[in-house]
């Protein structure tokens, strides 16, 4: 079996039990409050005792009660700002070392009213800091590794309606830094510093295209220097230390569950959106986990085949009729880290014969990749190597012919069943960023490549995605079948039989390893696995 | 019992069985598709057919599926436009009949990153044209009555990633209106209408204090006029039609059921947010809600009088206590109306004889608040009956004391205890807007009442929150301890041994009406119907 020949999977399917039984304890067991002892000798009992939920919780604490993954903020985040700071140091010269000042999330209104959606910290400031509130700026000097925090000053009167107003002292035990000031005291602060410079973040994140810009400085004659922090910063991001990856391992111990819950409520008939909220609520009840990474995608039937279904205008609003897949594609959050995970599985119970052939085409392309991941791959190879795969199943099949796999490669076949890339790196973002630093190899112009998110080499620490897919998509078969030289590859009948099959993705989050990777995720793959799930079988 | 003195209430009695049963058809039984024939008769399969799930769905019609509310698109929009239309052409003389322009919500990025919060329409859009798209646009001509909107191009290639991508026609029947038109095309289209001018938005959010700004306008030479819409849609707003009361009325159905879901979910020792997530998990897979209609207050023992707890830096993330009372305050939203209910409810099934002192005060401003609702009564004065009833319940168990319920609301105590407004107007937004229209009576300065988000008189149509509350705020209480005034009417023994209650609140949406009242929400209010829920009973 696979899952024992994925280096560093033990270690998962460990934490998998850990966090499941203590989730369990906390869902559906009498009250045990935190703090009090724990006399069981069953095994959930020693389960919970090893994430010690009786130890004594620091203010500076990462919790969402039991069961729940715990990490300390100042460890986290302290070992992140250590880094950055070794590599700022590494690159500037002693003069040239300033004070590194980013600027966190503003709060937001819905529109011109009072309503306020739930503030989501700004990925960058999140990263160093950690800081769960709106309004914040926060500091890191370059020469001393001196941390510092800068809060709004709320009116006394906030209290009446946001509870005792926190001081800087009480944060400064939250967040583990060096001092907290007001933001009106920034600019005074600042300057008793007297840093040469102000380090801001100034970049294009090669996702979204979107510039990162810098703040205004706070201090007069104190000049901004846009030249140094976006890349370094971003580079540190790539690369997880174990308690980022313990977090988003904790992310996807809970979404896995999620997914798990997701597949036992399904039934032919459901609306997608059930199936949506039944992963929602198990994240957010046994996990502790608010909000989901992004906006989850239930996609049934040729709905499957629709890449970014179950936005707005899609909103997963479909009824399943029998003998479909659904596709789910949702992660969850835990203080701002994240899974990002999708199953596709028959609402019925059941494969039929053409949805198996695109999941087992799927299935060998996510397992020959996942097997061949290690430090000094290239992640285009990988991307070629889950073409091939699907290719494989697809001309074995009979749905594409006319050529080998080698001359199906050729004319980009495989990116007409799969557009999107295989995979992208995970963390703070769901496309989380770093994919195109300068010096990597550029982005490519051929189909499915040009999506590729990154073209990198893996190193090991990065956490990426793996989720080969394989979609009858109208939009890209249709007119190919009209295409004098792709028609040539496709078996018209077949690929417009396969039509109402959709799509399968199946998407895992591993980490590179020194060796190979650790995969997170752990959901049923195996077509056996899936349906004996969906019948009732324990998991995992 | 106050269950049949409201008038309007068997009406939602019967709605909320209607919705209740075939929710539960929907949910828990096997599947029965859309479409097919009904052929049962018991009364949950002749409440199915009340709202004829089995009719044909046209595609301008809400839904989310079997079991939920149906509206059509055209009539409750097209009702919408009619009304503004006639309200228009009677404040503008012929010649200065133009075309008003709402500019639709645009699509956001999570910072800098590629994610997309789920995109949710501005409520002015929404209201005239039920828009689920970004970047749209919407017009409609003050001469003719001619509605139109205006989609983005998107690029053939989006259909890969998006679905199939909708042309005009095909929104247009979605929308019903009477032309769908790019959005590149707007400055033509608008030039050959020739309108003398654009009415846009223009004017002050009363709960924000945000500005409403105009767009820019389209086409050159044809001027904005900034004086006349902004008051006159909002005012349409703030008097519902029946079909938009028929929406609210469903999410109040949904969002009941949703509390009391989150009222069995708990025990003792549950943390706060498995019961903000069980509200949210019912009110999406029962009722097709997939948002709340703002973040969802679970407030725990003394949290309870934090009335803006639940946001990121407290989300709702306190193990509840045996003992405790929690207080829920969450809504749900169906196509962007909304419901907006609060419960407050012992964990552990049973109030303590404190608790109930202070719920049965709390339910008695609301009882007798709503007893003597009706068009013609100003807000103001429901607001200073709420602290008469809850006064006379703190007098009554040595709370206050040293003077009458007269002298304690002349020194303002009323605002010690509740500091926030009766009410507001709920619709497309939780604060709905119109609290403060030009003429309207202003805001008074006094303690409570300023907090008041309107100071009108009721009219029928307005629908409006009531929601009494009684808080042992510390930042309220503890200075009026050392105030040499305000002390002389606090029992400091008894204020103190109270701080552990923390707060109640209790929320309906109701509906004014010719007469009285419809109350929209039904939950358990009396302390024995709470226990009784609690502990398993049937509700309703």
């Amino acid at each position: 079996m696979l899952l024992r020949q994925v280096p560093g999977l033990a270690t998962a399917v460990a934490q998998f039990h850990r966090y499941r039984l203590t989730a369990a304890v906390c869902r559906g067991s009498p009250f045990r409050p935190l703090g009090s002892r724990q006399s069981s000798s069953t095994s959930a009992a020693n389960a919970m005792a090893a994430i010690s939920t009786d130890a004594p919780i620091e203010a500076d604490t990462y919790h969402m009660g039991p069961g729940t993954l715990r990490i300390s903020r100042k460890v986290l985040h302290g070992k992140l700002r250590a880094r950055l700071l070794e590599r700022l140091q590494a690159a500037l010269p002693e003069e040239k070392r300033g004070l590194v000042l980013l600027e966190g999330g503003k709060e937001t209104h819905l529109y011109s009213s009072d309503g306020e959606p739930l503030f989501r910290q700004e990925s960058y400031m999140h990263y160093l800091f950690g800081v769960q509130e709106c309004d914040w700026l926060g500091a890191l000097c370059v020469k001393t590794g001196c941390s510092l925090l800068f809060m709004p000053r709320l009116p006394e009167s906030y209290a009446v309606w946001m509870g005792r107003l926190k001081g800087p002292e009480e944060f400064k035990a939250k967040y583990g830094v060096d001092a907290v000031h007001y933001v009106d005291e920034m600019p005074d602060v600042i300057r008793g510093m007297a840093p040469p410079c102000l380090h801001v973040l100034h970049g294009v994140n090669t996702d979204s295209g979107l510039t990162v810009s810098p703040p205004q400085s706070p201090a007069e004659n104190i000049p901004l220097e846009t030249g140094t922090l976006y890349d370094i910063i971003t580079e540190c991001r790539v690369i997880k230390i174990p308690e980022e990856i313990e977090i988003i391992r904790y992310a996807n111990v809970i979404g896995s569950a999620g997914h798990i819950a997701a597949m036992r409520s399904a039934k032919p008939g459901v609306m997608e959106y059930c199936v949506e909220s039944a992963f929602l609520h198990h994240c957010y009840t046994a996990g502790g986990c608010r909000s989901p990474m992004f906006t989850p995608i239930a996609a049934s039937g040729t709905n499957a085949a629709i890449l970014h279904y179950g936005h707005a205008g899609a909103p997963n609003d479909r009824q399943t009729g029998p003998g479909e897949l659904l596709l789910l594609d949702a992660g969850c959050e835990y203080y701002v880290y994240g899974s990002d995970i999708t199953t596709t599985w028959p609402v019925g119970g059941k494969f039929t014969p053409q949805q198996r052939v695109v999941y087992e085409a799927v299935l060998a392309a996510q397992r020959d990749v996942e097997r061949a991941m290690k430090p000094g791959v290239a992640w285009t190879d990988m991307h070629a190597l889950a073409y091939r795969r699907i290719l494989e199943g697809l001309l074995a099949a009979g749905v594409v012919g006319g050529g080998s796999v080698e001359e199906l490669l050729e004319a980009d076949i495989g990116g007409l069943f799969m557009p999107h890339g295989l995979g992208h790196f995970l963390g703070l973002n769901t496309h989380d960023v770093g994919g195109y630093p300068p010096g990597s190899p550029a982005r490519s112009s051929r189909p499915g490549f040009r999506s590729l998110r990154t073209s990198r080499v893996l190193q090991p620490g990065m956490v990426i995605t793996v989720e080969p897919g394989c979609y009858f998509n109208p939009a890209l078969l249709m007119p190919a079948l009209q295409d004098p030289v792709k028609s040539k590859y496709l078996v018209r009948d077949a690929v417009l039989s396969y039509m109402a099959v959709g799509g399968v993705r199946l998407e895992d989050n591993v980490v590179v390893t020194e060796s190979g990777i650790e995969r997170l995720t752990q959901v049923p793959r195996s077509p056996e696995e899936v349906e004996a799930v969906m019948a009732g079988a324990d998991w995992p």
